[in-house]
């Protein structure tokens, strides 16, 4: 890869469609030699230009290429997916944002293919993001198993995207919301961002959705026991899937033991009453009738105006927290707090020193060092 | 006030007995002036040895001058408070710290004095202290009615302490934590923290407390769904107040859905049980149940371990909570930031930037001026 310059015919910024790649045209005025070299540098190293005209026609494979810059730790990554996204900002935001979270073994994956396959056939184009928590950890991910959505994988209006693989939840939370930008660049109406239910995961996607969902499966007691704190709470919408055969009778009665419950608590969205439903993701029954849920939770919220207030706190509360993360990055990396606070740390577990003062001889090599 | 050099019967300061107020003593070898002295300056402005030792004897007056000082924001009391605090620190945390939340309406005020005299009555001192969210805004007080538990204000084994009333809910948090240090170290054993339910109060309260109590009232439909998320999975007890005369099935019935719904709740306290119960404060029916519960509790938490690890996280949690809040403080006082701040929001709000470049600019500016 030699010639980075651009080529003349990519001067007007404002005509895309004449030599984005992917677009089926007649009257490029391509030769084949200058479309050859155009493909080759977009495939090896695209410029900024290129990134935003190639993902506002849609082309999944250079969408792929700029999720990588942003899910990228190194910082000329980071700023050229920031700049590229400064250029999609206008074309974001027109989409249903739909959270999904459940216990491993729900049947997520089952369910968002036939969800996905059902939006496809309707004329959605529906992009699949995921945050695992446990990713981090194990360097694995939930979305990584080739083998799953199979059929939606191979749909030319679906996008699948694995969790970002490496980070803090923090950063894995930046990258996620960023990529949904860039999905809605491209055209996807629908994204669905997919978590598991551990930690603090379903929290940052309820910050980052319009409409969040629990999939759950019988088996109540435990199911409901082993759930995390408040998460019914963020919730939408309670599916009870693997509602099909014998396991027909149990899924209704814990649905409305799911019902019962949530009378009693506060509703996740102004003016939305949360309920529980049953499904089969394996046999279909039941996933149109989420999507008419989510239908009427968009109609409802968008009159009432709780949908746009939704996303103006959720950008503010990002902005916020963005800052807060940068700021203990800022600290808890600086070499002089590194070396003290394990210090002090265990000063204050041992009662022999006050929190405050801890706190307070950290900042002062914090801030001695910063000036 | 002239003479703050201290006496010379004061070099001997492993001795304290000898010559603090409030103590009697037919051998403590004071003058009557020096005595006389002694008191005045004790009363107008003692020094943090005179703190210390009057509070390590127990006595009330001195604590609430302490306590004073640790509420102040003047930077020159912040600093002798936390010399006292230091001092203090060895004889701190042989207590047991109980939170009590609750609606307004659900008879706090009621439950505390009678919870309060009947563990007087038993040989315990016991402090009472309030986290009031409201009063940050209104610069009133929970605790600041004066009609309010008034037998047991009159208790010379009772410390009764209103909330700070000034201050965000974080400094507050700080005053309350440290107030909790200062009452074990004057020798109170129980420690009583009440906070209304109202906002992040609880979540705080719960951090600084072993056992963690919601006081409700019947009228269960209307309560719960009044109540704040995830408060219920806080608790270490949940007691329905007023089981008295014609409520007596009512309150019944309410304890009963509490239940229902607590069996699908995680239990706030490893290795225990919540479960509800119902008592009548007005009429002293059930207070001494709820004293057994907490005894119970602390024997098998004990045991166990638990209570031992849930000092040591909350110490740990509030240094890092400590470390946050000091760093946005530093951040958002900025005057750079506090001039960008809201011209940064607009535009992310609007769409016209994303998030990520505005907290970069921002930091840009915060560090620039930082340096």
């Amino acid at each position: 890869m030699t010639n980075l310059n651009r080529p003349e015919w990519s001067n007007d910024e404002h005509d895309t469609s004449s030599y984005v790649p992917g677009i089926s045209s007649t009257h490029d005025g391509f030769t084949k030699s200058s479309r050859k070299l155009f493909r080759k540098r977009l495939k090896e190293d695209p410029s900024v230009i290129d990134f935003v005209e190639s993902i506002l026609q849609g082309d999944r494979m250079i969408l792929s290429k700029a999720i990588t810059l942003i899910e990228s730790n190194a910082p000329h990554h980071f700023e050229k997916a920031q700049e590229i996204l400064g250029e999609l900002l206008p074309f974001t935001g027109n989409s249903i944002r739909i959270g999904i979270t459940g216990v491993p073994g729900a049947g997520k994956s089952t369910f968002i293919e036939e969800f996905g396959m059902l939006l496809c056939e309707r004329g959605h184009k529906v992009a699949v993001l995921a945050i695992d928590p446990s990713s981090s950890i194990s360097g694995g991910s939930i979305l990584g198993d080739k083998t799953r959505m199979e059929r939606l994988v191979k749909n030319e209006n679906a996008y699948i995207r694995p969790s970002p693989s490496s980070g803090t939840l923090g950063g894995v939370h930046r990258k996620t919301r960023e990529s949904i930008l860039a999905c809605e660049a491209a055209g996807f109406d629908v994204i669905i961002v997919e978590t598991v239910g551990v930690g603090q995961s379903e929290v940052i996607v309820r910050g980052m959705v319009d409409f969040f969902m629990l999939l759950t499966i019988t088996g109540a007691g435990d199911q409901l026991q082993g759930m995390k704190k408040g998460i019914m709470e963020l919730a939408d919408a309670i599916v009870v899937n693997k509602a099909d055969g014998d396991n027909k009778s149990l899924a209704e009665k814990t649905r409305k033991e799911y019902n019962q419950i949530l009378h009693f608590l506060m509703p996740a969205t102004k003016g939305w009453e949360t309920k529980a439903y049953t499904c089969s993701a394996l046999y279909g029954n039941g996933i149109v009738n989420v999507w008419n849920i989510i239908t009427s939770f968009m109609e409802n919220t968008s009159e009432s105006g709780a949908f746009a207030e939704r996303r103006k706190l959720q950008a503010q509360e990002w902005m916020f927290s963005q800052i807060t993360e940068r700021l203990e990055q800022s600290f808890y990396q600086h070499s002089e707090v590194k070396k003290l606070l394990p210090i002090y740390k265990k000063s204050v577990i041992e009662g022999n020193i006050t929190v405050t003062n801890a706190v307070n001889d950290l900042f002062h090599s914090y801030f001695k060092k910063e000036k």
